[in-house]
């Protein structure tokens, strides 16, 4: 297990070695049942337990009230910007979109396939170097939900605080969950894919209140569509009664979250995980807020604490950084293609060690090329 | 590794050692690159040699015509019913399909959620054991495609040849994929979820001829929907464009699938498994057949390969037989809930070994209780 690099990826994203180990445990058989973890049904006693304990662990982490519902499925926070606005929007209704970046846009793009979409904050220009604060937007009262992006895992931005509204309140936390404490009970929808902070990727775990479940029964009725409306696999109602379980859940991915999130708990659980994710986020920025020699992206009330990305005054010496980079073993540094430069994404499971790697590399390459 | 069981079960279902351990060798550090294989972008270029390497192999194993497309979805083939109709159909258009069992009923009625269906044939009494043959049925002029499930998982039914149709053939080929050779070319879609003869929950297989995707580039223009037609996630035009990754695909599911390809092409490939598949079944459908001890479920004309399902004269025995074939390592042989009885999964991965076993377990059981 060793020659385990220094892993920055946006995602999917570096895991804990002893989870990876105990995925490998699990494989050809698993508690001595004569059966590897990947073969056995998922109606069978064993993934029953396993998807409970997983679903009980995200409950006790994350606070989510008992009435809540708690669904892992398959196709991603991109089939959430669907399905969020398929079942909790009439065709007639509209919802409420703060615009933070490209999730955004395309959760904007995919509800406006089946219903109306107010966009009420974008930024003034199209970095998407900062979120909105409370006083920056209207909510219409008209609107059925108002729907934000709590991380922008492109541009590095992140909403420090929740949104207050008054009307239900829809987000997507691919890139930030259990990464710090959420109020949940303030929220009617949460989704986020796995594969950053939660295991791999194929998983989507989706938190609905009862008024989502209810308001997916009552969309279900008023949709123009031939007999039985919404389709299943897209029925949020439907999965609940189901338990996530309509058809073959991506078993494996399940176990492999489940296995994260007991690492989690081992870690001390939400509240001490961010004071780390704090502190790491703290060391690159107090570096790149230093000199001139690096850019930081994120305008400074906006900053995520998952990515943090940044440029280098001198644009040519990034493909050096990147390179040397990869040389001393700290890989996935590249920022992403709408935005350029370079980006660090130090979810749960980067650990400290591998931000103090990266940090020293970054003093060491400003004291070479600055 | 010792102490695995004989797993008949009927999915996920049991794979090769051999590949259990690649996907074991692969988690903490994938090809020496310090990363391990759940925790790399679905951008890099190691993912990509390996989406593109499972995509070729099954190309090669499958004889899939170069024109055609191939997918790795999620959401099963439970998504895929909708998604056949959503881009197949326009709303004014109908879709033939013929129901054998289950799985059959649950694509017709997501079907009827975005079109019109015309079940052209049922079969007289509702335990679905039987399929049609051509004869058996009028393929209307103008439905736009004809649906088949190939295999029918439940009732351990099959389809003996290919529906002759003079309209595009979609088919649901989940439970027998690359367990026979399958004409690609008389389709025009081809489904199949990876968990019974491709590997892991969590990975759907989708083979669309260029009739398929044009179509879908139709009917994405005539669906009365707001701007931009068909959702993202379910747009089978998209998902060729995005080669399968629009969004994070199940990357470790589509590692695990190619590594289970590699190893099909190592048994000598399709031809090959299906000979082998052949021995196995006639081992046990021999055996059913030899007294009436035993009572097959599925006619003799639309026996499965696949799934065999039988029931003991005198029932009371069933349970018995389970246990002991429990104590005995012989696992996942319980029938399905909605036909009783007992049920032998024999997938690809599911070894002559394993077979032989069950078949020397059934002969004693008769001897002892017969």
């Amino acid at each position: 297990m060793s020659n385990r690099a220094h892993n920055f990826s946006a995602g999917p994203a570096v895991l804990p070695l002893e989870v990876i180990e105990e995925l490998q445990h699990a494989l050809p058989n698993y508690k001595n049942m004569g059966l590897g973890l990947m073969e056995m049904s998922h109606r069978s006693t064993a993934f029953d337990d396993i998807i409970e304990s997983a679903k009980r662990r995200l409950r006790e982490l994350l606070n989510i009230p008992n009435s809540y519902e708690v669904l892992l499925l398959q196709g991603g926070a991109s089939l959430q910007f669907y399905m969020t606005a398929l079942n909790l929007l009439g065709p007639k209704d509209t919802g409420a979109y703060i615009n933070t970046g490209t999730w955004s846009t395309k959760a904007i793009k995919e509800a406006q396939r089946c219903a109306h979409v107010s966009t009420i904050w974008t930024p003034e220009t199209t970095v998407f170097n900062n979120v909105p604060t409370d006083n920056d937007y209207t909510i219409p009262e008209s609107a059925t939900f108002l729907h934000y992006t709590s991380n922008n895992t492109i541009f590095g931005t992140q909403f420090q605080t929740t949104p207050v509204s008054n009307i239900p309140l829809v987000a997507d936390f691919s890139s930030d969950i259990a990464s710090a404490p959420i109020n949940v009970s303030k929220h009617d929808v949460i989704y986020a894919g796995a594969q950053k902070n939660l295991g791999p990727s194929g998983v989507t775990a989706v938190i609905l209140s009862p008024w989502a479940v209810e308001r997916s029964v009552t969309v279900n009725k008023l949709r123009p569509v031939r007999p039985g409306g919404l389709p299943s696999m897209l029925n949020y109602k439907l999965m609940v009664d189901k338990n996530s379980m309509f058809n073959t859940p991506n078993t494996f991915g399940i176990f492999a979250l489940d296995r994260m999130l007991a690492w989690l708990e081992r870690q001390g659980g939400v509240p001490s995980i961010h004071t780390q994710n704090i502190e790491k986020a703290n060391r690159i920025y107090s570096i790149l807020d230093t000199s001139d020699f690096w850019v930081p992206h994120a305008q400074q009330d906006s900053r995520s604490l998952m990515n943090i990305t940044w440029k280098i005054q001198n644009s040519k010496l990034e493909a050096v950084f990147l390179a040397e980079a990869e040389g001393e073993g700290l890989k996935g540094l590249k920022g992403h293609r709408s935005v350029g430069g370079l980006r660090a994404s130090i979810y749960n499971a980067c650990s400290l060690e591998s931000v103090e790697a990266l940090a020293s590399f970054m003093q060491h390459f400003e004291q070479r090329h600055g």
